[in-house]
């Protein structure tokens, strides 16, 4: 007897017996006697499929337009499954976002969810319907349709649960759970069956794709319980909640490695004072985000100045820092797209010394230098060289203990 | 510097080059300094395929989800016409039937327009803005998405140029206007120039497929005047209009011919109080609209009762008057699916008498027997085998001075 948010996304609904799948599985969390409301992504291919229709007459469409147009995916996809629960004699009725009152700011094609009413939904689980509710989308405070950016369906499933203080947020997709690194570089990975919202919230930014970012700061904020799962199997995924005792007791949760990044030097900084936002300021313009910046300690009147840039932005950025150069009077600027970021995260870090000594000293061991480091309170990231990714992530799952048993 | 309103049908955005013309069509029409409102109906063929997709899960889809998911078609096309025109730098926006404010009533996949708000159209027009309409949706008093019924566009154009009281409704359509009858069966069929709304109504509900009969209703309610013209040239089409004096000299203005309806015959029917409703309810119970009625005069307490009845429906109602027949003590029952139903309309004809035994006299020359006749104040339709209906078409159509001059 509880109520349950349960996200599908694109690629367990991609095709009309995926999502009699989806319904059956559906349908069975309702006759167990719980309320159900279920968030739905487009069919997997289809919002690329739209854009690519859009981009047929301009390379940049309209952004209010392209949002009406990637909208659709979503009410397709939420008025079949509808459809289905119906014709299995279940009670069911589609929302789209501005139904589900999902308000939204104004950013069209990466719209922030406000706040969500709710009350339409409420009614109709007061009623025992399921409802099916299209994911990503929203509505800004003029009326008009709005998406929430990629993978916005998780957001929409996580703030939908949040205003419905729901009893859990199950998010289907394509794996068993949350892994302690990515399966297919390490095969001795295994599921995570507990999780922090900080730990997911790390993993999340450095690459591991299993969730939208800002859904787990909704469920953060909000102390939404969520329970990553599989659509394909009944197994119990990986439930992301606040930090308990049990999680402080492991000290690195997750490995991850994020190859998206590159990096570039710039030598011989004059050390004046305002020099760092002539380097960066040109960047931000160009809405191109630094993540790592390091600034050398060398002596005396000129410092190398380090820092990575997502690798689509990486030759615009490189444009960009030699007219820099010229201007401040630096010497050159090196850059190099061959790069790892691999780190290590877990909330148990806060009490236990020694994670990072032994970080290094097992990418030391294998021979793996590191160009780069940066650290959070439950982080910390070395960048290497690309080629060794695969080794570093191998020895720093099995260094902090992670391996799966044999 | 009127306010027009332009209606697209589904060959005229079928792709993404014709979507281009109309979006050519319209920036002209704006550049002449008009105030422009597009209608747009979905892709040809999508509807279709949406209905198609549907029943694949089930043949009798939930109608509140089905129309949910029809909805899609007309939202694509709305968006990629906006696109499309901001790329040509026209100020474009789209709107939905529920953004638009197109209220209807809670009738899922036939709903009527009940009224159209239109402020936030005007608003947009204020501003100098293009907008495009999504036909063929709105939404009922509980916020739910409903559709107009096949050729809804249609009427949503109308509907919305009387909530603006625009200066003209223009359907663009793959014909150049309303022509004498069809051109496939009547090489010598011309393009009428101006016709009544009342005609209209008569060509619309015998089969002439050009406009949605209700946007005809619409148009004749709120005095808009209708230009139906192609959306592939420049010539101009056929205006809808309140009649006038020019009308009202032609005596006959079009000749139409309907195949889509069968004849049943229930011979010696006993005449007592009350057989018709047995005959008829049956029928009305299950949707099936009985078109024209004739009770045969013989002597004595026993007559026949023949009408029609669409012939996608003639199957089923054989079966239904097969049992009412032995109910009430008929004879038997004879149907025939091969007939046509071929009609002469004219205002003209409230003033000038003669035009019945002109069109019998016309067809009996032909050898062509007639089977039922039914009129109205501005029409005369007879039911004839279906071999002569073409005959039937060409001979009335030069019986009544409609031939193209040579």
């Amino acid at each position: 007897m509880a109520l349950i948010v349960q996200k599908f996304g694109g690629t367990s609904v991609a095709n009309i017996e995926r999502i009699k799948n989806v319904a059956k599985r559906t349908a069975k969390t309702f006759d167990q006697g719980n309320d159900v409301v279920v968030i739905l992504s487009a069919m997997s291919g289809v919002t690329d499929s739209l854009i690519e229709m859009a981009s047929r007459i301009t390379p940049s469409p309209d952004k209010r337009e392209l949002d009406v147009l990637l909208a659709t995916g979503e009410q397709t996809t939420a008025a079949l499954l509808a459809i289905t629960l119906q014709s299995m004699n279940y009670p069911a009725k589609s929302l789209l976002g501005f139904q589900a009152e999902v308000r939204t700011d104004c950013s069209f094609g990466n719209a922030r969810i406000v706040d969500v009413g709710a009350r339409r939904i409420r009614e109709l689980l007061d009623n025992r319907n399921i409802v099916v509710v299209a994911g990503f989308q929203g509505c800004d405070p003029d009326g008009n349709i709005t998406t929430l950016g990629r993978g916005g369906s998780d957001t929409s499933a996580v703030a939908i649960a949040a205003a419905l203080n729901a009893d859990v947020c199950e998010i289907y997709t394509d794996v068993n759970g949350i892994y302690t690194t990515d399966p297919r570089i390490c095969p001795k990975a295994r599921k995570i069956n507990r999780i922090s919202y900080e730990e997911m919230l790390e993993m999340a930014s450095l690459g591991a794709k299993v969730l939208q970012i800002r859904s787990v700061e909704f469920a953060k904020k909000y102390h939404v319980p969520v329970h990553v799962r599989s659509s394909f199997n009944e197994e119990v995924g990986t439930m992301v909640l606040n930090e308990d005792a049990e999680m402080e007791g492991v000290v690195v949760s997750a490995v991850t490695c994020d190859m998206n990044e590159a990096r570039i030097v710039m030598k011989q900084v004059p050390d004046v004072p305002g020099i760092a936002a002539k380097v960066f300021t040109p960047l931000a313009d160009e809405g191109i985000v630094v993540d790592m910046i390091i600034q050398g300690t060398q002596s005396g009147e000129k410092n190398d100045l380090t820092f990575t840039v997502p690798r689509t932005n990486f030759k615009r950025a490189m444009e960009i820092e030699n007219k820099v150069a010229e201007e401040i009077g630096a010497e050159e600027v090196l850059g190099d797209e061959n790069i790892a970021k691999v780190s290590v995260i877990g909330v148990g870090m806060k009490n236990h010394s020694g994670v990072a000594s032994k970080m290094f000293a097992s990418l030391a061991a294998e021979g793996i230098n590191i160009r780069l480091i940066s650290t959070s309170e439950i982080r910390i990231s070395c960048v290497i060289d690309e080629k060794y990714a695969e080794l570093a992530v191998r020895a720093l799952h099995s260094a902090f203990g992670l391996d799966r048993e044999e």
